[in-house]
């Protein structure tokens, strides 16, 4: 990838002041609402994001455990998915939009093409014949605050593939989410950081957002909470 | 409520092996499914927790607020609340049960009977004619994992009134969410707590948590929200 002097991005003022020098590659990026047919790239998604985290061995998650859970409920009032999709010309007007969400669309000015080398694994099933490629995804779900007396978004997962990242794209889903939050009138969106991740901390800072330092996460799972049970057979 | 000596507690042991030294107050508690019927006393219990918690300040739920926004979903799929009865009378079977849950019950031996300066504010609905308050509840709903691929719950709120601690019945309110996880083939259940509360953590840990020590919550709410609310206007 090393490369001569990069091009000045393709800003509107290049239509105005013609620039001779080459102006860049655009990706179009949509985020779009996921649904059943996107199992398959999910998992694969899911598990490059285990393996980014060295957390492999806790990987337990089949495409079958995926279908069985996620996409049973209407998007926003469980489990919801957005995907992010990019591809080398701009989306068409999904017909029809869905009631609560209608997908986003950007364009990124970049200085060199995106050499992604996952092309085929990552294709979607919803390209409608464009070069539509599959590049991240969010998991978010409602939850409540007692004291608000309202419901708001918990982000589980915000993931984008090694090759699209630095670009936008984790902030253009992030922001999907606290968009919808803010159209649906809830309270807040919460999600949770590695206290080391000092960069991931500084970005979500950035967005707006607060860490809160004194609150621990307590979790009952395998045998412990198998043990529960038998409790109340 | 200064009394004579008070009577033995209904045991089986009572029957066979009679102990003529007092031996206290039993008193009979109940974890059932929370109706709609229920939110005037729920307020006032997330209210009472605000006030435990010093966060008076952060509290704006109102019972129109928890109305239109609890009890919108069959239990379990959505924000689900257990409510915690006691009665000095044993609770009958509940007719009809629910298809999912089945109400837990339990006695407590108590040493001194317990004295509720609330019990004009704090009496069921579902009383029956039995002399029942409401002493807790514990507010929950699904989460998802996506390294197991599966869901969990997440409890936002654990609370049992001021008279009624120390005795169990936190144990048994958190008891049943894992119990009914378990039930339901979920993979965690999940909360938060303040890295300075040790009597709560030594509590969580000693039924089987553990503590997650190096992730830190992110929250975006308030004003910096809002702002994504033009973003895609």
């Amino acid at each position: 990838m090393a490369a001569a002097a990069p091009p000045p991005p393709p800003t509107p003022a290049a239509i105005t002041l013609p620039d001779p020098t080459p102006t860049g590659q655009p990706v179009f990026a949509r985020v779009r609402l996921g649904t059943a047919s996107d199992v398959p790239h999910i998992h694969k998604l899911i598990h490059q994001m285990a393996v980014f985290e060295r957390l492999t061995h806790l990987f337990s998650a089949t495409e079958a455990s995926l279908s069985s859970t996620l996409f049973t409920s209407p998007p926003f009032q469980s489990f919801t998915i957005f995907i992010l999709e990019v591809s080398p010309n701009p989306f068409p007007p999904t017909i029809p939009p869905h009631p609560l969400f209608s997908p986003i669309t950007q364009m990124v000015p970049l200085d060199l093409p995106i050499d992604d080398p996952e092309k085929e694994a990552f294709r979607s099933h919803n390209s409608g014949g464009l070069d539509v490629l599959i590049a991240g995804f969010v998991l978010f779900f409602p939850n409540f605050s007692t004291f608000l007396g309202k419901p708001g978004f918990y982000v589980e997962d915000l993931f984008v593939r090694d090759c699209y990242r630095r670009k936008g794209f984790g902030k253009m889903l992030l922001s999907a989410v606290a968009a919808q939050a803010v159209k649906m009138g809830y309270g807040r969106v919460e999600w949770v950081v590695l206290d080391w991740n000092v960069n991931a901390i500084k970005f979500y800072e950035e967005m707006g957002a607060k860490v809160l330092q004194e609150w621990r996460i307590c979790r009952l799972t395998g045998e412990a909470l198998q043990a529960y049970g038998n409790a109340h057979n």
